[in-house]
């Protein structure tokens, strides 16, 4: 049985390295190239964990598991189109190097080449999980944009974001590696539920690296969210934490569209005590995540899940 | 039995006007837009009058039809974004009312809809035969994509593309209208198979329209094939058939992206037999949709759909 976080990792790239084709070359190229540009593989090892954990041999699900880090994929390539962003992972977006149209129709066939295989390759109901999920994914994201720049954007409000966009596809990772395995529907449940809470957790520790981490770290610029007139939890915490004069300069950066304030937010963010109240919330939903767990019975790979959740609080 | 032509559009756009909407307003409202703008719903009435042919009643199959409808709208949608066009079917396009995040989000989370509730109420293969439907929309897409500006590019290459980008769906749309009616592996071939020869003649008309044309009966400029770079079937046969001082003006207008040409290029194509060549072709392929419906028997259906693929020749 392997079941190590370093194991499951070699796996999943092993196998994207030897596996991942297309029929259109060009898409292959496109999506290889956004695997090898890195990432930590967060979503297949859930599944392989949930499955492990349901008394499965992870090895027999890693098409599902790669499944899972593909939409993914997809939705970051729609997402470069989308941002106009420049760098994603620190090497260039699909957008700059292929073209909007190419991004637009790589993620498209990456989408449907999912389905496709899917389909003909799992019972239901997991087809159906994850074109559930990847509806929550863009509806997340669509929340998020009429979101930008709306200062009353509170902590439900961004739970509710965060549990779409972000937490839906971890849910359905180890809810579909569950039920691939044969888990019942009590280990089922239990596993997507640790995958929503652990979501909505690594979402928040995303939002915290951006306004407290440095570029090499994150690979992309700090501070990038703020530049996006994103409502993160760490600006939403300060904005209720906060006085009018810090409202006051938040107001000017987004409704104004005065970048150069940009600096005192972040510090104001680092000084107000928004950081230790992210971090509470981190703290919450890991705890949330770990309660979750609570109905599976002890496996090296339930120790693993552990490991993964409280690992977002170093 | 309800099948005669105006009868199906008349059930295709109350479905839609009564029944369509997602969770999401601002997507529901790109969709409806989308649909009230018009369009011949050509692809659910094929999966209606498939059913029919069959021997089901149409209106139990509305939602099925619905959904063929709905992933080309999601092509749609992209393509807006894709080629940033101004106009759409004589309205703005989605991309220029809502942004192009909007428009991708948007299109993303039609797929996913669409998928959502085709896994949910249909059987194998329909989920299958849908995404591997997507899947060749886009690798055709990105195929014609890579053949802009390609003098070299033939009427095999042409079908190629063809085959997948437009008639793909018209297959798909036929061959699950038959499948949801309960039709033979025969029954369901046959209608494949018309779908198909039906929605290469169906692109081919359309390049026809563009070139001979006006603006207002296709909505669109004329000439808009052209200034594009698309190889389109009138323009690969008059390449053919054509002598080099043809060829320098197209090289000039796709190599050079010399526009000051195309109004020569628009002339010598409606003179030098390009037009009829591709009537030819048309008709060809119309031909073959016909043979494809003889194991058949004979219905109101069958007769419609005879003159549903007839009616490109007018």
């Amino acid at each position: 049985m392997i079941e190590s976080q370093a194991d499951l990792h070699s796996l999943v790239e092993a196998f994207f390295s030897n596996s991942f084709s297309t029929d259109n070359p060009l898409i292959t190229e496109a999506v290889r190239r956004m695997l090898a540009a890195g990432g930590k593989r967060l979503r297949p090892r859930t599944t392989l964990l949930a499955a492990s954990a349901c008394g499965a041999d992870p090895r027999e699900h890693l098409h599902l598991a790669a499944f899972m880090e593909l939409i993914h994929v997809a939705t970051l390539i729609h997402d470069d189109v989308v941002d106009r962003a420049d760098t994603r992972r620190g090497v260039n977006a699909t957008a700059v190097d292929f073209g909007n149209k190419i991004s637009v129709l790589a993620g498209d066939y990456l989408f449907a080449w999912i389905f496709k295989n899917v389909t003909a390759s799992y019972p239901a109901p997991i087809p159906h999980i994850l074109s559930a999920t990847l509806a929550d994914i863009c509806d997340g994201e669509v929340l998020q944009l009429r979101a930008l720049g709306n200062l009353d954007v509170g902590v439900p409000d961004y739970i509710d974001v965060a549990r779409k966009k972000t937490a839906s596809l971890f849910a359905a990772s180890a809810a579909c590696g569950a039920l691939a395995a044969g888990g019942d529907a009590a280990s089922v449940e239990a596993l997507r539920s640790y995958g929503e809470y652990f979501g909505i957790a690594f979402q928040m520790l995303d939002d915290l690296l951006d306004v407290c981490a440095d570029e090499a770290t994150i690979g992309k610029p700090v501070g990038n969210d703020l530049a996006e007139h994103k409502m993160t939890i760490p600006l939403i915490l300060a904005l209720r934490d906060g006085n009018a004069n810090f409202s006051g300069l938040v107001e000017r950066m987004y409704k104004q569209d005065d970048a150069s304030v940009a600096g005192q937010i972040l510090t104001t963010i680092r000084e107000n005590g928004a950081l230790d109240a992210t971090r509470a919330q981190i703290a919450a939903h890991v705890d949330l995540a770990l309660g979750a767990l609570a109905p599976l019975g002890p496996s090296p790979a339930h120790a693993e899940l552990i490991a993964l959740a409280t690992g977002l609080l170093a």
